[in-house]
């Protein structure tokens, strides 16, 4: 495995599937380099890329391709084996780790999408209702996993971490655009302190975009969705 | 991590996803016990096995508990590591047959179900489209997997054999209830062979389901879905 071959990233810096390659490269210091799409207009070369789900993120590593964001963290974490170790290094604390991720992204993602985006109030607070037993879920879990460390793995930013908190942006601008508070001090103590170790960590500060300028893109992206929209 | 500990599999034999952990356990030579679910009923065990999803496949392993089928494959995997090998060992090849693993649970099995169970033969008929197109992509994966070897993963019964194969039982249900040819020599001559390699393989043979007791469990399940429908 050549580890030392070119390695690029295409995604957005808005995206938080594409944050989660980047945070990954970053803790094990690889160099690399981002193909920025644009919002809205999927490119020539992305589609290419990544023919079956037209999506970012994807890892060009040399001449190879692999998609899908947390497919593309457990290749970092295989092929930069020798940099500190993203996934847990005991099989069940892994399975674990895997099974919140896939909770984050089956469940609490599209919950926190239909809070956004949902057609109605109705589906609006549906989605806000999901999103709010799903963290209470995760906080559950950061309890378990942690155990009293800063981060769901313990000392070290992991999997779950990157999983997890690639999503504090978005949950800020949801906290924001329905005014109310996701994670306080009173429901969610632990995830409190998490996403501020999170946000703090020298691998995730430089990617993580600031709440305004996600409030600029939703913006953007609810202009565009009118837009595509068939006229009533 | 104590291998030796009971092994335990809370499933149910008709489902393809409760399949899978017990071929991952026979292609280990790991003795295991099976906890038949009833269909349609859900035990107060399994509720507090899988509290968050509720569903079978779980892993009893002495005392720990894991859920979801392929993080089960994985961790059979990595917990009886001297058996033959599961995942491949190059992290290009993992990272290629965990992505055909996620799209076979992400697109096909929907598909499959929607060709099966979808409101109105509109839906039904869009779920069989997306079901061809899907094993048209799978064609394609197996010959560049493959290499003119048995098995995705070679000459080995691997992970996505088993991810893909589980589904085999009830692709020949659908095959059966639409009249229709889903895999053929004419267009998927390699899923053809495979399907053959995979349903004879040893860790395959006692728990592939017979097509005619797929059909008998789809009557039973249509039957509990009729009686627990809302009145028109």
């Amino acid at each position: 495995m050549a580890k030392s071959e070119a390695v690029k990233v295409v995604g957005a810096w808005s995206s938080p599937f594409a944050m989660r390659p980047l945070i990954a490269l970053k803790i094990k210091s690889v160099e690399y380099e981002c193909l920025e799409e644009e919002i809205g207009c999927k490119s020539k070369f992305l589609l290419k890329s990544n023919p079956i789900h037209k999506k970012i993120p994807v890892l060009i590593h040399g001449d190879k391709l692999v998609c899908e964001s947390l497919i593309i963290v457990e290749y970092i974490d295989e092929v930069w084996s020798s940099a500190p170790s993203i996934l847990p290094s005991d099989p069940y604390d892994r399975a674990i780790a895997k099974f919140w991720a896939a909770f984050v992204d089956d469940k609490f993602y599209p919950s926190m999408k239909e809070s956004n985006t949902g057609v109605g109030e109705e589906a609006k607070k549906a989605g806000l209702e999901k999103m709010v037993d799903g963290l209470a879920l995760l906080e559950d879990a950061y309890v378990k996993c942690s155990k009293g460390k800063p981060f769901f793995g313990g000392n070290q930013l992991g999997y779950l971490d990157i999983a997890l908190g690639c999503f504090l942006g978005w949950l800020r601008v949801t906290e924001k655009s329905l005014q109310t508070k996701l994670l306080d001090e009173a429901k969610t103590p632990g995830l409190v302190n998490w996403a501020e170790s999170f946000c703090a960590h020298p691998a995730v500060k430089d990617v993580m975009p600031q709440t305004d300028q996600l409030i600029e893109v939703s913006k953007t992206v609810a202009k565009l969705r009118a837009a595509s929209a068939p006229p009533k």
